[in-house]
């Protein structure tokens, strides 16, 4: 193949405001154990916004940083040692966790998301959101046939997320999974996975205007939290499970008052996935007291980021037609309009940009 | 055997207070499921002190109220029904949890301590102060050969907690858990069991008095609060488990300091077990945000009380000398006294009540 | 409600022929801890046909005895000390397993359908064709509102059995299961259940005029037996699985062929679960050395009989149209035909008596 | 570090027949990914007389292959790419698997030992009987401080094997697991794991006279085959467990006899699982009949290799104390003899060869 020595990218070049730039860069070599890849597509998520309006509690990014970590593409340069590992050609994902150690703790336990030396995507290392991306040969994520790259994308973070957290859920087929958050961008694809994956039986929590999206999605019963009139919402979830409570609630919204619902929604030994993460200064779980804890025996668990694995599993349902994302396609001169618009919440659905 | 018409009780005669007194009570006929069971021994408990003088937001026990929850004796008449349940002459135990439906869903799941449908001993039920009591007999707890009922009878209650809220954290033999409170009630029991039932490495907090009872108990480290001049306990288990931090902690203190501080103590992945209930009102567990559970992906875990597997698996734990309690053997007279002093705090060790 | 004094029941006049008898019985008293039940419906399994003509190597049943384990009805008395149980009016079904002890290492396990002091309904126990029968209040399976006692019936047995067996699987959503035997009455419900309840892909096996039965209840694909010519079936499910071979294989008929094949269609880890009985002096699994077993790290797992829990589920399942089942209403009158056409192989689908 | 331009390595000159010869190699270079590792120590096992003499249905290895699979030294040289992988001077194990993929199937379920794509010790590629060996950085097995170079050897590959057989037996502390043949390579290590990793209650069974080793490893119970006078072993595990049977069997020599008995010696639900290969042609596990394991729903399970995870944790337990082996360390000259003794059995405890 032909690779040219210098390609598109976008980067942040004012890191804390919403500004991009399209720069072309130098093509770099692969190291050993790295391949290079051509992508095609990048999703573009709300974290990607985040990082760079330096809105978390985490150093900001320099300017000049390539940002993304939803890329597909092909690998074209194989790097020293990688032969046995991957071939040119290969349809590859590049995910917000870009490398792992595979030594940890944590990669030896199979939860490679939280390995410490891991590199991430679009922060302090080079993101998807350029043509050519140079990454660890033996943690790419095998894209399977018949999965178009705009789909993709987004599932190797929306997707790997929700994915990972519904596994901690600890439930069995047939039980009741409430989603918080059931119309938005990690709770659409939690309802969908939820029923397809985990042949749960979903009750979605959300403002009115989610309703019939949330149903389509798979959501077999839907709490309007407009029309509560100040009743709590695990009223309706104990009216729905005919009196006794959920298995299962995972919290796809960073928002602190779902955070504070969630346990009463549950039924004796249920669990509570926390995922969305909300913003601002970090506070307690409110009325989360050891007595809550103990009088039912709930659990409530953390989940930060999927495993290879789960992408490799998430992806597979994807492919099959068990998760849909309403997708649309941008060019890279768009994105600083596109960052603008998901801001102010104006878009509907999950960007993704063409690379091509 | 030759059951006398009467027997005698301990009852709270003034709940509210701490005062008891012995009484002559009609020996009760069991109903259909039901046998009768001479006890001659009972622990006395910490929560029989707090029913009686009313510490607890539920509703205060009524005068008359036979106390106890930690009853062993033998079965000496079978009620109509129970003959291929339970034979005469059986040693059995009576634990807090009376009776069970066995219908319900935790009772399906194997989690029968949290039944809805329950009877709780010595609590608006009879209890196990008294020299007979009617048991549901399938619910009756066998008491393994060789294990005497001055050690059966706390392992009842205070083995049966630990036991169960150790198998939630959810480890590996060889890993690291804390045992926050580790020379208290709980959990020196909760050390022993670690160590002999989960071969796990126990490090044990408390004041530094307990730290010699902590150690003989297994506790490979020890951690006095004491001794800590304002440094968390987290550093402390950090630089014991090599910069990993612990596997798992349970907190057997009703301590609300322990809890705040749990969840640092942890490594990736970990799991806080909440057992010690704080008095007072219920106050969330500081620090545990949303961001604290994801980051490591934490859980943190509620255990109320075991279920019959784990009092059979407990008692056999202990029958083989793998726990060790320091019991004092007192007489139904004393039991004012007993309690008073449990209050002041001046109790060393379990007393268990004479009713042969 | 007006008990009858006597009602009629289905009886196997002459164990070891087939041969049925419609008799007339008094109406039984409940005792302790039993109810009356008034049933209206019970399923036909085959092992009822194997129990009268005395088929296995168990003690044939006596002259006289009532047959059927899959009854359907209501409660029509109370015994004693069943009050807090159940209800009168409840509906309620009985099972394979009549009754449990609930206190035996297998019912403190959650594997309550392996409990050695179980009565067995229709081998010397009164089975469920019968008007009326006496069952223990504990045990009963409630029946869920929406379901039909002619569904309900059959997935009493055959539900629960194929339902507990791939729950022995230990899938995962998404993963390969192959069904052998998924044409026949246990194999056609274990497909819809392991699509349905389990969120997995099913390859079904059987021979060619199933095909299209199969594909309706799920099977994503299918193995003519007929067509292989000699070739082994692993090879097709080494094909269709991408040549890494089947999660899980579930053997639901008693043919010593599919137990013998069923190993090698599987990848790394996984499990054999089994299920049908063959017929005549038991045979080794043909081929099944522990090399074999080492070389993959695959298991062989049996299961028998299914747990209260595993009918609660599996009836919800039903009840939400995840199970369908075709089924012919027949008459007491007409069970010795139906019997024979049984042995003859002319019955397609499942027929279910009418007690009402 | 001085790395000299050759050293010395045992070969097998004449594959077929037991023979080996001490040879000069030039010291490798180690490619992307890979390390150069100064080995110490490297275990002698009966595989590797295995292999050298041709004795399995494997490819015969080529003369000159250097033999070895359990070496321990310091890493001397970091070839490309594994800077931030493993630092120079670090103790560290190679084992049989030489090196996986990382992607495979296996690989992402934490079951490295089955990855199709990695090399195998001392069998077509170089193994650990040499001063020198070229490792995957990322697959060494870290040697934990205060472990001897002569234990660890023999824990690599005996250690790891029989601690991942322990984990499938699917126990929890307190239950009876037997193991088959206490006393060997293979069994001694699983008893001493038993027990002090699993906190299981161990019955040994084995010849007579090692009977005292194997209770001084901690069984607590022995089964002495030579006093069975045509008793079936079952009986004796039926007698020492109250009438129940073992939780789990694993069969840790490769002696057909062995794997018959096992599964009559399990109780409902039980366990066995394989881990002793019988040489010569495959043979079924005689009597293990599908309507054996449905009678009980027992398990039998295949056990291989274990993980890099299982390796670490098993070195750990080593490092503590819980298991002892008896070593006896020998010179690069001595092999010849050294694996003729071994076939003739005249060897008792593991030999460790010497490279220093």
């Amino acid at each position: 193949m032909d690779i040219p020595a210098t390609y598109k990218a976008v980067v942040f070049d004012r890191p804390g405001e919403i500004s991009t730039k399209v720069v072309e860069l130098e093509t770099p070599k692969p190291g050993p154990g790295e391949v290079l890849v051509r992508l095609t597509k990048s999703g573009v998520c709300a974290s990607d916004l985040e990082i760079m309006i330096d809105a978390w509690p985490i150093p900001c990014v320099p300017a000049g940083q390539v940002g993304g970590h939803e890329g597909v593409g092909t690998v074209v340069i194989l790097g020293p040692g990688t032969e046995g590992t991957v071939k040119i050609g290969a349809r590859v994902g590049v995910k917000r966790v870009a490398n792992v150690c595979g030594s940890c703790g944590p990669c030896l336990d199979g939860r490679d998301g939280l390995c410490p030396n891991q590199n991430i995507s679009g922060w302090y290392h080079p993101g998807t959101f350029q043509q050519y991306v140079v990454a660890q040969a033996s943690y790419l994520t095998p894209i399977p046939e018949g999965l178009s790259p705009e789909l993709a994308a987004p599932m190797l973070c929306a997707g790997v997320t929700t994915y990972a957290a519904l596994r901690k859920a600890n439930t069995r087929g047939g039980q009741w999974i409430v989603v918080s958050g059931a119309g938005g961008g990690l709770g659409h694809i939690a309802v969908q996975l939820a029923k397809n994956a985990f042949a749960l039986r979903v009750i979605g929590i959300d403002v009115g205007d989610k309703e019939s999206f949330a149903k389509e999605c798979g959501a077999e019963k839907f709490i309007d939290l407009t029309k509560l009139k100040g009743k709590p919402a695990s009223e309706e979830v104990y009216r729905i499970t005919g009196g006794e409570g959920a298995h299962a609630v995972v919290i796809c919204t960073g928002n602190n008052t779902a955070y504070a619902q969630g346990p009463d929604m549950l039924r004796f030994g249920g669990t509570m996935v926390c995922v969305g993460l909300p913003g601002g200064p970090r506070k307690n779980i409110e009325g989360l007291s050891p007595g809550k804890l103990i009088d039912k025996e709930l659990s409530v668990v953390g989940s930060l980021l999927g495993s290879k694995r789960d992408a490799v599993e998430c992806l597979d349902f994807a492919a099959r037609g068990a998760v849909k994302i309403h997708v649309e396609v941008r060019g890279m001169n768009d994105m600083t309009k596109t960052f603008e618009q998901l801001k102010a919440g104006h878009l509907s659905g999950r960007v993704v940009l063409d690379l091509a």
